[in-house]
């Protein structure tokens, strides 16, 4: 958490208690759209492109609101290592007319890309491995056949540079439980300019119309990325999410890179003469800010480092994940890479098999 | 605001700042529900039947994505008087293939409904008028015909007693910037138990998946209306909110609402004495927490009171709106009413007159 989090959560509570209703004209009604503002100079967006929704789910279902799925083209086209929350909002679309192919990886999205193609949600970054994907690719492609493309930057965002605009994609999503450091309830949805300007949604609210406090009878859509919102904004999570947000824009991203492909480096360095398995990219354009360690009993070494205060996560069939970030020292990184081999040596994962390690 | 809420916020900065990730196996991922099961006992619902959104749009159009709207029985019949939030995402179901039907009040609801009706949008109270629309006759009509019933019960929940169960509605909502002090970013929506089990949202994350941390491929329903989640839950606002709804458990609804019908039969008396239009119901039986006053120049004198430091609001077509919590003392309402004649003798709105008040 960043420290300054805890004073805007204060400052949350004080103009809660000292304004009441008044703050709601003093700046809380427009948060969804100045904070995802600052999202989008993070992520190469232009003002009023980006607004924040609770989630990166509830942020693609408003996107996939705006289609019909049972005309000619009605395919989504998504790869099989998505994060699973988004796997399963879009295989529920079957039920609404769509044709759900899902591919293998990068590649096969690019193969299988057709007239037939309606939207492409894919990951910049893949979560099990921090591989990254070739984005240029699929956008050509996609955009060759006229279908849409959906890019996932959870896992991306705040440590590897991303420029929506210049990728072109369609739309984009992501989150702050991860690089951006913003805690729960602070997700972010960019829409291209244009498309902003036509779509739809028909999972729409009073922050999405032109004048919400006319209390108009009938609906009309507000101009930009507004009309992708839906009710009343998510106040506190969006309070306590831009200290995490204010230090990646301090820092820049680019440095963070750097720093991160450095020590993701030197973590692949100690697994190698640990003898660890490495499951992420060794190849450092195609790596993201994670590495993934494969050592037996994964789930109970991940629960010992947690006991003796080392935060990692793992996910199933791929290992420790291990993500530096800016604040992270090379000892640290040097430490834990030493623990889990003291780990495995002498047997004190034994404890934790079969425990139930849900998180 | 609720005293106790700026120390629950200090909570999640201490949690987050402590505990990290692990705070998720912590009570962090379970929060919608078991926040959902605390407002359940204050509207009546059973444990396990309520779940927390960002708020009452997101929730309903979760209800509405369960649903095909091209089959025979494609109606949507609500009421005018609904909030305009859900009127607009009720009316944008039109590009789905729903057929919109409008109804002027709540006897011409149950009037419109026939074989042909899907869902019924209703409010428990009127955010307009405050006003108690007959749910019963509406819940047996629509059952009659095979319709589903939509409860709004944003105007209500916290101070009008509330039993969704005995109501026999099929859904119900709901949020806390009004009587649960919840503040902004915590709805919650019901679904009768029975068709939490067979209905199938389309609009989906992996809060709604059966084993989320299995990360499995496909998606797998879960029991209840977990089922009717999204992905990562929304927790520094559910730990804002729930000091509020602590109050109203513990004081209890049916005390507020004595003291809440005596509150605003003397603001009545107080308006008919200085020859003020009373908007609200005169029928305590027919009557929510709130008294619509309509004087000349409204908005105007709701600026001037705001900047005298008396917080109430106004709706278009409908004047100040007064709602006296369990917390306002009766001679707070005196002052206030005073305040507005005073106000409106002197001439001292006429500085606010052109202003835009948007809040």
């Amino acid at each position: 958490m960043p420290a300054a989090a805890e004073e805007r959560l204060a400052e949350y509570a004080r103009v809660w208690a000292s304004r009441g209703i008044r703050a709601w004209g003093e700046g809380w009604w427009t948060m969804p759209m100045t904070v995802g503002d600052q999202i989008g100079r993070i992520v190469g967006a232009p003002p009023g492109s980006v607004v924040m929704h609770q989630n990166v789910t509830v942020a693609e279902a408003i996107v996939l609101s705006c289609f019909d799925l049972r005309g000619e083209r009605n395919r989504i086209v998504y790869e099989e290592p998505n994060f699973p929350s988004v796997r399963y909002l879009h295989q529920a679309q079957a039920a609404r007319g769509a044709e759900i192919v899902v591919c293998p990886d990068d590649a096969g999205v690019v193969e299988a890309l057709d007239e037939r193609t309606l939207l492409v949600p894919i990951s910049h970054v893949l979560f099990r491995n921090g591989e990254i994907q070739d984005v240029e690719a699929i956008v050509r492609r996609a955009h060759e056949v006229g279908a849409l493309v959906l890019l996932d930057a959870y896992q991306s965002a705040g440590i590897v540079p991303l420029d929506v605009a210049a990728l072109d994609v369609d739309f984009a999503v992501g989150g702050s439980v991860k690089w951006l450091c913003g805690g729960p309830g602070a997700a972010w949805l960019y829409v291209r300019p244009d498309l902003a300007e036509r779509l739809e949604p028909t999972y729409v609210g009073w922050q999405a119309h032109a004048r919400p406090f006319a209390f108009e009878p009938e609906l009309e859509y507000a101009k930009g990325a507004a009309r992708f919102l839906t009710g009343t904004p998510n106040v506190p999570a969006l309070y306590a999410a831009t200290p995490g947000y204010d230090l990646i824009e301090e820092i820049g991203v680019e440095r963070i890179r750097e720093s991160s492909l450095r020590q993701t480096e030197l973590l692949i360095r100690l697994a190698d003469e640990a003898g660890f398995e490495v499951g992420s990219p060794r190849d450092p354009a195609c790596r993201g800010g994670t590495v993934t360690v494969r050592v037996p009993e994964f789930e109970a070494v991940h629960r010992e480092l947690g006991e003796r205060g080392i935060l990692c996560d793992f996910r199933p069939d791929a290992g420790l994940r291990l993500g530096p970030h800016y604040y992270n020292s090379d000892e640290e990184l040097v430490f834990a890479m030493e623990q889990i081999a003291e780990i495995l040596e002498t047997g004190a994962y034994e404890r934790h098999l079969g425990a139930v390690a849900r998180f």
